[in-house]
């Protein structure tokens, strides 16, 4: 055991631990969650990250000793390969707005960086405050650190988004000659392609998939240089100069400092806005999910027109029985993510004065949501939607029998009529084409070409029909 | 016109205006929804009603001279009888936690006593601060007007909830003998009856029932008394006592003061517990309204199992389609229901030391909520619930052609041989029944009475059943 | 009273009623709320403008006739103009996804349309469906209207927003010589300028102007031409190439159709957009709010260091308080927004296969949030904003008190001794500086220079201190 | 390496692997969170007691073989005993309602009965459905198993929450001669004690305890013996009567069946209810944290009235900076909460038909909000509570210097001249006493009594006062 002390005192630290008193005080004050900065992916990555780049900025414009600044990058470097993970004891959840996380990071790169430097733990020759936190405040290097992770964690998401999008562009592909009946209000309506149905997903995702890196834009601005109020007191002259290109080399990422560091501390609207597109993303899979159990439920007292691919058994007690397991999966993620949202939401709301200190709450909320997606699409991908498969009887059946089709009616002869034939149809048990025989409003080929449901989702061959329709009957 | 004055200067109030110069300050200070507190029912009336006790009660204890109580008083119940419902101008939204509203009440109350007794408006007899508003503050007035108010409001709504439980426990009768499957997972299940479906409904809405009238004795406690800081200042002696008995005289409910006023006025949990149990209420709606939907899909392609009664047209362009209009009416409601106890949540975490002064957020979306579903229930019951009708024959189809009847299989001859008998009635397109006499499983007599859909809904006859094959296969 | 029909029956109709059955039954339907789609600023505007395109295209491709259509489109302008805003009775939460609304129009214009054709009302020339309806649905006019009065409404809301920039950018250079103490986790940090402050509010508001301008670009796609369910079944050749033009002409902005159709009908994430930018606002408006209160808190035991104009007395108890009831409307109406936006949230997650049916609830919360915003904004600037004063001397009194300004001493002497002189300073209720100059680690002079909070606030100007320092102590 | 198989096929499981073929597959299948059973408190201990409790139920009713009953009792009781924590490695998030845990279980308990048994793992004897199942389904068997961790969970957090009472209590004692000024909108009110203010918090905990406890009532009542859809289906006579006690006996909590089985499974109002009300104890936690900040705020640019514990440094660049780190833990924690409330409404609001499937998302939801706030109250308790003091003196002069002690000049000599002397006050920096003497309202002696602050917070003592005035003013 070694001792360790801040302004309130002593205490005795573990030998082999590479973090200091702030950290155990921190660790022992907060211990609610059981999740900690490694549970946050690329999160310590990125502070890490920073203060490599202030260390090597600091040694540029002579702030900071040569073999003291790389010392410290060395170490920082070894932090960012995950040789110091289990340093970093403090949970997710802390008050003071990060401090606990960034002087967690100054130890372990203090006393690793004495021991490169000594060959022993401790801070005589590297100080966590003086030296690893030179030019910097948690104030700004959390922020910082949080927008860098975004950054990284946000492409993981687009990228497995683009493949989402890949992946329903194929179907519309594939499904495009599969006739069915649309439902609005969940009744029976006119016939669509599934293809049509899966071209609505496609261009949504591509919708979503575009939101996302325009919201990631905003995660490319950060604060760093601000310090404790966004006054960059205690920065050396030429620091803001050298640690931005120094950042983007080591991140390989277009790094800036934001246009005004006061908005900067102030304001966290840029988690808003990623939250808000996380959560568009998740609000239209839980749609998708959604349309996929509807039109999967059955197979024999349900809609049945979709077969969701079977990757387990669905229940305990009823043998055969298979549940849309990966739909739901969906949905209940997307309840989650809507949840951080309000999280998010609220603690950016709760924001006061010159620095929102909400930032782990942020954290843990947005990251949270954007594993839970990141990890989630590439079984939806995978498991469900790669295989899924049209019941194309079923789906024809229904589209030739809804008694919609008297909209073809209407068209043609005005609403009142339509809704005549509509009606007679329902309440008969016939199909449109049937009654329209019967009561001799078409003639039969006239019925099949006006009536034949794959004409009618498209809207060139639909028009045509009705062309034909008025050509030969004039 | 005439000139009316406060602390910030003069202001020219017109003629015919029973309100004063604060009135006219916040009526153009807060011009943002267009709702007042007339659109909120009851609320003036139980501000009214407070008034109208503090008055007498002031003149028992000889703080208010009898002929100036007297005409408070009879201000008071013309106000209450609806006779200045135009004097109100003041947006429902306000900042000052509702003085703004109290002030109107002191206004209109004073001009009008004055005017009783002088035969002209003014405060030359009777003052709003010093003779209406005597032993009161808006902070203990205004809360206490609100408890008031969702005391009577949610009297209305529970009458109303009331009678849906009684349709429910008919609509439970009703069905008892209408077999049809469960779904799981939107998944073919085993046979329940539709009678057994809504005995769910009916006890939940039991429960919700009485959750109902037990959050609403939460609200029978008042700040009332509290003035301005939970002291009392400026309360007389003896106000407290006479206060409460008169208010129930007056309202005809049994309040009483807060056992703690300083509780009373910082925390807002009882609007809380109120909004939690309206939401539950309204989740509760809308999971029905969406089985709704889901049962009453179609006509012809979907579960078609539910008639819903036809109420209006259901396009304007798809002749002879019909929606479930109301049950859609229900979930939307919901949404609106949870976003405002989302509302009132805020509101109230947004409480600051020793009052939470966002009463005005939370009257409005309280009520709201309230409104929505008090109007909203009668119309589910009239237009939906009454002549909601099962279709049997779809019912009774679905129910016996279930793989997982196989269930019965299962419990006899273990999981593996009831999977084997699932499988192959899904994959040959048959039944279970026929499965299991196609393979010896069971007799045709035995499969008769085992497999029959009615009694697998019964614990009592299944097992009679089960017990029946174990007796004559011994 | 004159009979109207449908396909449920007939029903009475007012002579002097412009609408028809579908309007009464609806009326009667969903009467929950008490608000019309006449609450709603823009919207009947919006559905009108589409009748009206609708009309002239169908006359230009031949599918109307002449006078038919030119009756048509005079309704509908006498409609845009407000002269029919008492025919529109229906609630605005309501079943069926605005197909009450839809044909509420219909039927109007088609009663009117009738009557400036043969002097009666009726549907004897000129057929709700028919003909004012013609090669639309429900399904793609509503959607369509919403967009186009999300495009109007968010236009005005901007206005305001740019002018809250403004007037924020006039603040930012006013109050930059205000040297004050800034606060992080409300605990005295360093000094800043209140001018810095507010340029934080200034960029942060520079940035929502420009996502409320992009969000407002999701507008101006519509899926009008998408008829049912997206094929645009029942539509006439060449309707497409004329509506959009026409549209664009009575509308003066650029409306054009969807990429995909489908999609329009499927998703509601252009609501989510701009739910979520109107969000964004509401959080940065409550947040700033907050500082006001805070800041302004007081007079006597509070902060004390803002003036924020007084608008109207502030008790009705405590002669001579006066509270900030404009930020607390601001608080207030940012709640209701959050809840909104909740609500849309679920509205669109909620949606099912061809189309969301949910847009009521998302036209009631969305224009709701949108209008209280663009009420509100006016009224802070001008109530609030303007007048907002600085209490100079208290500011700099705090300026120069802070223990944070140790800062200076950690960054010249390293963080102990920074840390020795904040906590003596602090033990014996001294300044810094007082400390600094006492324990002889810096002269007069330096610490005259080096501690100036006006010098901190500025990185140039401290840097150049800190340098002058080494310079001179060489 | 062993061969397990079921409907879908056979797949490799380690040898050392307890779970089979289907934990195998769901754990593919949702690997999206990192977080399992085994991290939900007291989850695996419920199920497991449930399979224990049914193997000796059926065994007394003759449907078990005594051995195979006694070995799954054994076996199950080992995995209350955590010695099979690792073998439960599905994510917590899952579709199907919860199948993939029970039968996680049923493996697990079917693989170690067999060991027990025949010395070897397999289903040889014990077979995971057939017997382990027995008289079960998930559908039964989740649910049941989650009211009964709430049930345990609430326990603990009700403990906490007494703990925060109790200590509540006694701060109101200790603070009770502690005078100050009360603030309402953050401005200048009148004198309370913080023993008063304190009050306000006791009896609110007292409340939310109450709550809690009566929430926790609704987890008594179970779904176990419903089965799959609530018909009891497949279970055995006597299943019922034997189970409950033998459960009873096992976890010692009153456990007993459902009213109604349907409504067990359909709906999820007693998450909804625990939800609302462990959120109402977070909003209140969140507003006194609040408090305690704004109180606490400065040391010299603050309120500065009570000490907040220190429990470390509060900034890696500001040196003596201390921040309230514990109260604003609790702020985080509750956005989490509430957070979290949204998407357990959303999951029991998605519910459809017979079962609520969403209940993986409400046991994520739930129980992390449970388990952060059981964790954080003893931190807040002994951290922050127990060594929280006030500023004695500068609560003080706050109490004396406010101009709304005018409110006794009012209560005796009218508003208006009450607010003469608050605004005198004001401008020209005095007391009210020092107007109220100066403009001979009082004399000095009638000041002291009428105008002491600590007199102002005790209503009897106010009262007498005003009393002893007019007596002698006579």
């Amino acid at each position: 055991m070694r001792v360790d002390s801040d302004l309130l005192g002593n205490m005795m630290i573990a030998d082999d631990a590479y973090y200091g008193i702030q950290t155990e005080r921190a660790r022992l004050n907060f211990a609610v969650s059981g999740r900690t900065a490694v549970d946050i992916p690329n999160y310590l990555w990125a502070i890490a990250a920073i203060k490599r780049a202030a260390a090597e900025a600091n040694c540029q414009i002579g702030a900071l000793a040569p073999d003291i600044a790389k010392a410290i990058s060395q170490a920082a470097t070894e932090v960012m390969e995950h040789k110091f993970d289990n340093q970093f004891p403090i949970d997710v959840f802390q008050g003071g707005g990060g401090t606990s996380t960034n002087m967690n990071m100054n130890e372990v790169i203090a006393n690793r960086a004495n021991e490169i430097l000594t060959g022993s733990k401790g801070y005589n020759v590297v100080h966590p405050n003086t030296h690893v936190n030179m030019c910097q405040s948690t104030n700004d290097v959390i922020p910082a650190a949080m927008k860098i992770t975004c950054c990284i964690n946000l492409a993981d998401l687009i990228c497995v988004v683009e493949r989402l999008k890949n992946v329903l562009e194929q179907k519309t592909n594939d499904f495009s000659h599969v006739v069915k009946l649309a439902r609005t209000c969940l009744q029976d309506a006119v016939p669509i392609t599934l293809g049509q149905q899966f071209s609505g997903y496609f261009h949504q995702v591509k919708r979503l998939h575009q939101s996302l890196i325009d919201a990631r834009q905003q995660t490319f601005s950060l604060p760093l240089g601000a310090t404790a109020v966004g006054t960059g007191l205690a920065t050396h002259e030429g620091y803001l100069e050298h640690v931005y290109p120094l950042l983007q080399q080591i991140t390989e990422e277009p790094f800036v400092a934001e246009e005004n560091f006061f908005d900067g501390l102030q304001n966290g609207d840029a988690y808003l806005e990623v939250a808000a597109q996380i959560k568009k993303l998740a609000v239209f899979l839980s749609k998708m999910a959604t349309d996929f159990r509807l039109q999967g439920s059955g197979p024999r007292a349900g809609l049945n027109e979709l077969y969701i691919p079977a990757v387990q058994p669905g229940s305990s007690i009823m043998p055969g029985k298979i549940n849309p397991v990966i739909p739901e999966l969906i949905n209940q993620i997307a309840y989650q993510v809507i949840g951080n949202d309000l999280s998010i939401t609220m603690a950016v709301e709760g924001g006061e004065l010159d620095l929102n200190v909400w930032e782990p709450v942020i954290i843990k909320a947005l990251f949270e949501s954007c594993g839970l997606l990141t990890k989630a699409i590439p079984i939806l991908i995978d498991k469900c939607l790669i295989d899924l498969a049209p019941n194309v009887e079923v789906c024809r059946r229904y589209a030739e029998q809804s008694t919609a089709l008297a909209t073809v009616i209407s068209t043609l002869f005005g609403y009142k009529i339509g809704s005549q034939v509509a009606i007679q149809a329902f309440e008969q048990n016939l199909s449109v084409k049937e009654v329209a025989i019967a009561e001799k409003i078409l003639t039969e080929q006239q019925a099949d070409y006006l009536l034949d449901p794959l004409t009618m989702t498209d809207p060139a061959a639909s028009s045509a029909a009705i062309n034909r329709y008025h050509r030969e009957s004039k």
